[in-house]
């Protein structure tokens, strides 16, 4: 049986995610759950995109990754099964799914709701829709089973770095619990700039060249690095950037070469 | 095997929930345990009760349900399992396990030793009383091998809402991550008020009728729905009830129509 | 198959464990993985390895443990599987296996490539190196494949608690989520004290005795007691002792008899 994983803003402090996993093992008897996060931050879609994107190449091929930001939950928004070259993608229309959706093999819309839990609530349908519908998956239901093939869904982007006069301009895209700060600036975008000669400018500080790791300087201070996304990171060592920097998600960030 | 849940207030900042799994393995190897929540509010047995109310339909018949809160832990309070029409619930008995047990068929206290860790603390019974009694129940232990049936437990009662001249008023009685205020007003009981001319006062705020969805309103506009335990909740659009309005847990909420 | 744990200090707001369970289950099929916990403080290496000690003997023998705080991460610090007589511990090695690690039967560094993620990033070895070397354990691989032996590690020792005039001085070494103050002093070394007539000086507060449990006081009023890791522990009944004490790991606390 393929494994079931979860990405929700639910948090912890709430029982939202045991009872959606009830859900699912009363339907999917012995399924494997794995929490991938509840910790995006309440009703932001991108982070939550963002996270999937990452999480879903490193598990097996055919996970089911249920995800759940869903400010639109109860309104007309539709719910999606979206089965991808190496994985099964469901949730919400809002974009959620698209960031991690790479080869679309096939967008199906949720509509037959003998899939569902009845009655079916206008707050949660990660409990009377997804959990279902995931347990339907995971016990062999083919997606088209569950409704009609559409061709099309809602899409979010992420923000592009852009050229400027001193060189590239991205910004934060997301902030981890160590106070990290990950851009949108990817590791094929720094091979422009001579690598020891690089500068980057972030909430007023400047930092140069990109280091190996966060060992590469004194406890306290502001690090580069390549991370585990292949995005530029700034960090602070055995510190938060995000603190010491006051920086957060959307504040810019500029690399460009050091004599610039 | 049946399904073991857990309902504490243990967080999940310190190792106690896994050092309770720990135990589990090793007596009920190859048994799955899901997390209802950690993150019931320190002490607060009405909440972890509530909780395990509304999480306990969702689970696979025969699933047997470990909560604890548990502040008198070590003192006279008994601990207890509870068989109910659809599940076994193992606790300690200060109300926690009684809003969830509908249909008792069976109370049962915890007294036989030789299924408790040895030497026992007086700190920690979820590892040394609760863990290993739940894992003999899952490795089919019957209930009445772990002590001597009783006749009753401590019963909890969520405050009842009142009529009042305007027409009901109730409290919030759960407010979750999102700041969604969660009253003690079923569905019900709103029937007796026109749907469509239904007023609702709370912390100084009126909102007029029932949304069918949080998508009702325009976005930071406080609305008011019935939420996935069928209960009279008010929320905030893509923002936190809670903090707008100003309201937590025990607040008055009254019902009326919208004429008073 | 053995269990497989995970201690880190990744939170869970971000998804870096649900990526490690991913890998985990891509070259593992089936395995069980439980969280210890997550919630170690950002690279407080001393908290992690107190962890790791009070959880290990409650798993199953021949467990994997994996643990990660990991400051170092992506620097020359080597990363260990540690065999001991009960268990595999698997992490970096800055002392966070020491304390858990008993009698020890072997240690290999951790070097033959061909059992990590390639490429591997300089910030995420949980995910790179960790996981996946956890994954070849629990799959049969002999730790002896996994590197050379090694004769050492490095080591962390709990500061012990000194002799002084009034009695013994130790300090708080580990504040949970309910805030209670759990000490360096054990069980054994109070027997020096008579139990009925011992004082304990915290944070400017006396408390007289040891209680056999938080019930032994008033709502509100602080208590010593022997914990479930079989040390002295301060906290407040129904309350945070850390709060109500303002007292803090690093704080001292010095057993006497009364009339001292």
């Amino acid at each position: 049986m393929p494994l079931i994983t979860l990405t929700t803003d639910f948090g912890t402090t709430d029982p939202w995610v045991g009872i959606m996993k009830g859900v699912i093992a009363g339907r999917a008897p012995g399924v494997a759950v794995i929490d991938v996060t509840h910790g995006i931050p309440p009703q932001d879609v991108l982070a939550g995109a963002l996270v999937l994107r990452h999480a879903v190449p490193y598990f097996p091929a055919d996970t089911i990754h249920v995800a759940v930001v869903d400010p639109g939950v109860g309104t007309s928004r539709r719910a999606l099964c979206v089965a991808t070259d190496r994985a099964l993608l469901v949730g919400p229309d809002n974009g959620l799914l698209s960031l991690a959706a790479g080869v679309v093999r096939r967008i199906v819309e949720l509509t037959e709701e003998r899939f569902f839990l009845s009655p079916r609530s206008a707050t949660f349908h990660g409990r009377d829709v997804f959990a279902p519908v995931a347990a339907a998956l995971a016990t062999g239901t083919d997606p088209g089973a569950l409704g009609p093939t559409v061709s099309d869904m809602e899409r979010l982007s992420i923000p592009a770095p852009a050229p400027v006069p001193e060189g590239l301009r991205g910004q934060i895209i997301y902030v981890d619990r160590f106070g990290n700060l990950t851009t949108n600036i990817a590791e094929e975008a720094l091979a422009a700039f001579p690598r020891s000669n690089l500068s980057i400018s972030i909430a007023g500080a400047r930092l140069c060249g990109i280091a190996v790791s966060y060992g590469a300087v004194a406890r306290g201070q502001a690090v580069a690095v390549v991370n585990s996304w292949g995005l530029l990171e700034i960090a602070v060592r055995d510190g938060s950037a995000s603190a010491v920097l006051g920086a957060r998600a959307g504040d810019p960030v500029t690399v460009g070469s050091r004599s610039s």
